[in-house]
């Protein structure tokens, strides 16, 4: 629209806000041109809240992991509350399906947008460019480069305390299972692992961190096989989602390793699989629910919000340390 | 755009679907203003002609059950080959939930709905009306009182499938865990059960057939509990799901009773709890993929096709059994 008219993105969009210090014959050129492309009205209506459709748009990675599952559940109950209902887009992970979702999303008339970003969104612009138009905030899977509200948990003290756990079980010897891709969920894990490890004064040897793709069940095993195939002497295993511990002590299991007698294991996440497998897997409780009943608090607001305030804010939510078979001793 | 251009709307979209019989210097001012605009291919394309939105809703009772995930993602990767969006809500189980994402969708501009029933719809008047409106193809959850397409799996035939394995393992006295709500599944799965049990002459005993309201783990934990509480003298469980199948399976062990020496157990859904459960269990494959990708098939058939044809249809998807180390003796 802008390059139509020949005008700035900014002063579109303020004349579309009604900003006073855009000229009258300016706004109105901005006005009538939208009025002629028959724009949907959130496409210009951060503030005209009488446009609203009470309706707000969720874009997650994959909606098979029970995790994303459970935050949902958190938006959809928090949103109803509010008397705002919830659409659901999955990306795959694929930054072009993210885009997608984004723009049908907007095109949906949704009032806000809460997004978990795919692990292959590589550039950012497309989350920048819509949060013009519309209020973002990033939930789970965020990135610091963005301005907006980020709603996650603790994930960096979580991992601390998961290693201080196994370092107050007597293990020094602890094999991080974390996710290839650098997302900043895989980061704040390391560096609490790093943390952890520093402070009892254990060096980080770099034999004991696999990466791998998809933190699956299958992934862990897949890790723990190729440990055992190296004859990597290890006694405890740190995964950074439950799956990948589970395959994990699949794996050790089959191999002959008693657990805990052996190896302490615990996990992320507190899935309902980490009660199903023997020995129960100790983990990491992460408030899933609460993340999804945040992100809907903070996004209603930046809704209903006509000032200027910063969304440049993080809010990090507790996680909890269960204590189960697969590590006391 | 039309308007813009001055051009009629037919002119437009023939334009942008390249027809012949617009002049090449119409076409590209039509193209060239459609990429200033940074209008959605979507949004005109093969939608315009027929005013179509390229983008259906479906409504499913519970996100976080494993099966309807697999189910999703069968749907919106079809959709995805397909070119169409998906939009996706939750009716939590609820009458009223479900009206309204229904409404809701209805007012999104989506081309047709995919509904799974929820379990507390006693009436279905809110079906019948919006399918005057809008295709609308059932799934999983479906009513045979409703003249719609319907996309299952072979419930009855599972069942029975499941039933006369525990027979083949010498078993007589089989428990079946159902569902209390006489939803199409459960009394799919329950006359399945019957039929195996009657075909192989033994007598349907009513103190075998228990009731739980949400089929989960911890619900089958208290079936079993009470049945070994009251002193039921069994040797075979079928669980309508694998999750209540895996809570017996925890109520049995935890009361020392040995799997599959004392009691064979078979569960239905082939879910990935079922392989982190010990022993493995025994199941029922359901195709959740397979049910999303015909509902998407049959969905948008009847999105596309303008005759009268009936919709009062159902396909069944077969079933598969998997006989792991719950039932072999």
């Amino acid at each position: 629209m802008a390059e139509i008219l020949n005008l700035s993105t900014s002063t579109v969009s303020k004349s579309l806000l009604g900003h006073s210090d855009i000229g009258e014959s300016t706004k109105n050129r901005v006005l009538e041109l939208a009025k002629k492309m028959n724009y949907q009205p959130n496409l210009f209506g951060k503030g005209l809240r009488t446009q609203k459709t009470m309706s707000i748009g969720v874009i997650i990675p994959d909606i098979t992991i029970h995790y994303s599952a459970l935050i949902l559940k958190g938006i959809i109950e928090s949103a109803k509350g509010s008397g705002y209902r919830v659409i659901i887009s999955e990306s795959g992970h694929h930054h072009e399906d993210e885009k997608d979702a984004m723009n049908t999303l907007i095109n949906s008339n949704v009032d806000g947008i809460l997004l978990s970003i795919a692990r292959e969104s590589s550039t950012i612009d497309h989350i920048l460019d819509a949060s013009n138009f519309i209020p973002i905030v990033l939930f789970d899977k965020v990135s610091t480069k963005i301005p907006l509200t980020k709603i996650i948990d603790d994930d960096e003290f979580g991992a601390d305390t998961a290693v201080q756990h196994l370092i107050d079980c007597g293990r020094t010897r602890i094999v991080l299972i974390r996710e290839k891709c650098k997302t900043s969920n895989s980061e704040n894990r390391y560096r609490g692992y790093a943390r952890a490890l520093t402070r009892a004064g254990i060096a980080i040897d770099e034999k004991f961190v696999r990466e791998c793709d998809s933190m699956s069940i299958e992934d862990g095993y897949s890790v723990m096989e190729a440990l055992l195939a190296e004859k990597v002497e290890f006694d405890g295993v740190f995964g950074a989602t439950d799956n990948v511990a589970i395959g994990a002590i699949q794996a050790m299991k089959k191999n002959g390793i008693n657990i805990p007698k052996d190896v302490s294991v615990i996990g992320f996440s507190n899935s309902k699989n980490s009660t199903i497998i023997e020995p129960n897997l100790s983990t990491m409780e992460q408030p899933g629910y609460n993340i999804g009943k945040y992100a809907v608090k903070y996004l209603l607001e930046e809704i209903s919000e006509d000032s200027d305030i910063s969304t440049n804010r993080t809010i990090e939510l507790k996680t909890k340390l269960i204590i189960r078979d697969s590590s006391s001793l």
